[in-house]
This record gives C-alpha cells, structure tokens and sequence, in this order.
C-alpha cells in the first residue's frame, strides 16, 4: 500500500476513538450521555436539513465537513462541557496540541485542508463557521429540551447562561434563533431552566 | 412556529434514535459494539478523505449524505448483521415500511428527496452509491481487522463471505477493494479469518 493511503487508513482508525468521547447531553426518552460522533453525525444531517435558514448563503458541503469533524481533537483534549469555566480556561492549549497530533496522520494537503477547515469553525467568522456552530447550539438543546432540561438541571445550569451560548446561534440564523428562544422560554415556564 | 420548521424539527428529534441501533461491529481497542449514527459518521468523513480512489468521479456531497442517512430506515427496521441469511430475507420490507414512516416526518419536498436518496443507495448503480457502498464495507472493515477479526470469529464467518461482499467494494473503488484485499489476505495469514 502507498505511504498516502496508509496515512488516510491510519487517520481513520484514529478517529475511531472519537465515540468514546462522551459529552454532558442525554440521549433523547432520557438515555445514556452522547457521544462526540454521534453529536457530529446529528449536527451533520440538521445542517443540510435546515440549511434554507441560515443567515447567508453557505456552502453546504463545507458545513457538514465542519460538524463531522469539529470535535476531532477531544480525543486528546476530551470534552469541555459549554458551561464549565475552569474547563474552558485550558480547552485552547489542549485542544492545539490535539489538533496538531491527530490531523499530522493525514498526508500533508489533507492535513492543511482539515485543520484549516476546524480552525475556520473555531474562529467563527464565515457564514459556514456560524451556521455550524448554530448547530452545535441547537442539537443538544432539542435532546434536553425533549428531555424536560435534564441537562441543565444536574449542572444547575441558569436560563441567562444557556441564552449566552444559544444567543450566538442568532448569529448563523436568526431564524433558528427564534426557534431557540421559543423553547428556552417554554422549558422556563414549565420549571425546566431556571430564570 | 411554523409547520414546515416543526416538521424539520420533530424529524431531527427523531432521528436521534439511530443512536440505540446496534450494529455486529466492535469499536477499536476490543471495545463495545458500534452504532447505526457513528458508523455513518465515520463513512461520511471516510468517504470525503477517500474520494480521490473512486472509479468515477462523484459528487461528494451526496455521497456524505447517502453515508449519513443511509441507515435512518434501521430506526424501525433494526440492524440486519451482513452475513445473516434469515434477516436479510426480511429486510426489504421492513426497510420499505420504516422509510415510509420515518421520512413522512419531513416536509413533502425533503421527505422525496431524502427518500430518493436512500433509494439510490438501496440501488447500487450510480457512482455515489458504489462509492457510499464501497465506505459501507470498508469502514467496518478497518475496525474488524484492528480487533484481529473478533467480529469474524464470533459469528464464525469465512474468508469466502467476506470476500462475497468486499468484492462489491470493487464497483465503487478498485483500489480500495485492493486495499480491503491486502488486509483480508493480511486477516487469513493470522488465523483471524478462516479461509
């Protein structure tokens, strides 16, 4: 076997690991935690899905691509829950190392294309960075909203905090803003969030 | 809300169950079996990293989907294991009536589209849907062989078996069924296939 494919055959396997990273949301009917894959595989399908509400015009392609592979690196870095602030205070520098080790397995041109692709994602910029991201925003939300705030409740998580993060999504959509904040206020009003 | 967004909405929140499907496949390093969601993840990224080995030029974008969507219709229907007879007997009709189900969830114009995709891939003839097929059996097949064939030997399954099925792996990549022969023959020489 050539040297290049080798290299895509090995980064394959590596990426294997990434269903064993497992994240604070609940499967939906209040299952098991969710895996890093899973949550990409499910980010990946809504994208294309409700890709006529983004903000601006986005590539689709490359918005898949991007919630496929956005949490590549918490193989090394592990998950940081969105509402862990010592947690988030080392994510960058774990998360670089990673970036660096795992996406070195491809051959060089993939490897650029790759990490440029997660770090167009980290810098939330382009309108296919913040369309993803607003994925990423609103998957786990309709699993814990499904699953009356569980989420929320066993980090005693406050509605101000989660309207900081799910704000952000207005920023790839403002219709899937909307959509947010209609259910943040109704799991508000039954008790779910906290105010 | 909107109907055509709720229905969007209640379609993603469905879908969510393809993480309870189980498939025969272990994860890397002995680990647990694989679900439906991360092995259409993992073919999804597999194909984008792979696609310079198609026999005919694709369109990348709807192969990933294919990958992504291709096991939906297992939410009902379960996972039939690729060498059991009895299953595969079956398997077309419960497929048929879970794809009816599960798509009606969508808007009328994504539920046609995502069902004529489906069944593009079900059919086995155009370049995206060998090329989708061809990840559909390699995918599994790097996880198999990084486990010494455990999944082989706990079904007591032949290197002729294999072969029946890998050897379609050609229709959508020659060099990838090289690939998959190398590590088969690779597999025979230990004893983790038996010829």
């Amino acid at each position: 076997m050539d040297e290049r494919l080798e290299k895509q055959l090995a980064f394959s396997l590596e990426i294997d690991k990434e269903k064993n990273i497992f994240r604070q949301t609940h499967l939906s009917g209040h299952g098991r935690n969710e895996n890093d894959a899973e949550h990409a595989w499910h980010m990946a399908i809504m994208a294309y899905l409700l890709r006529e509400y983004a903000n601006e015009e986005v590539d689709i392609t490359r918005v898949m691509l991007m919630c496929l592979i956005h949490d590549i690196v918490e193989i090394d870095a592990g998950d940081t829950y969105a509402y862990d602030e010592e947690g988030l205070k080392t994510q960058k520098a774990r998360e670089e190392a990673a970036k660096e080790r795992i996406y070195s397995l491809l051959p060089q041109d993939q490897k650029e294309e790759l990490t440029a692709l997660f770090e167009e994602f980290e810098a939330y910029e382009t309108p296919e960075s913040k369309f993803a991201h607003a994925m990423d925003n609103l998957q786990p939300l309709i699993l814990n909203h499904s699953n009356e705030g569980s989420d929320w409740k066993e980090h005693g998580v406050t509605a101000q905090t989660v309207y900081g993060r799910q704000s952000k999504t207005r920023l790839g959509s403002e219709k899937l803003f909307e959509v947010a904040d209609a259910i943040l206020q109704e799991d508000i009003r039954k008790g779910n969030l906290p105010e």
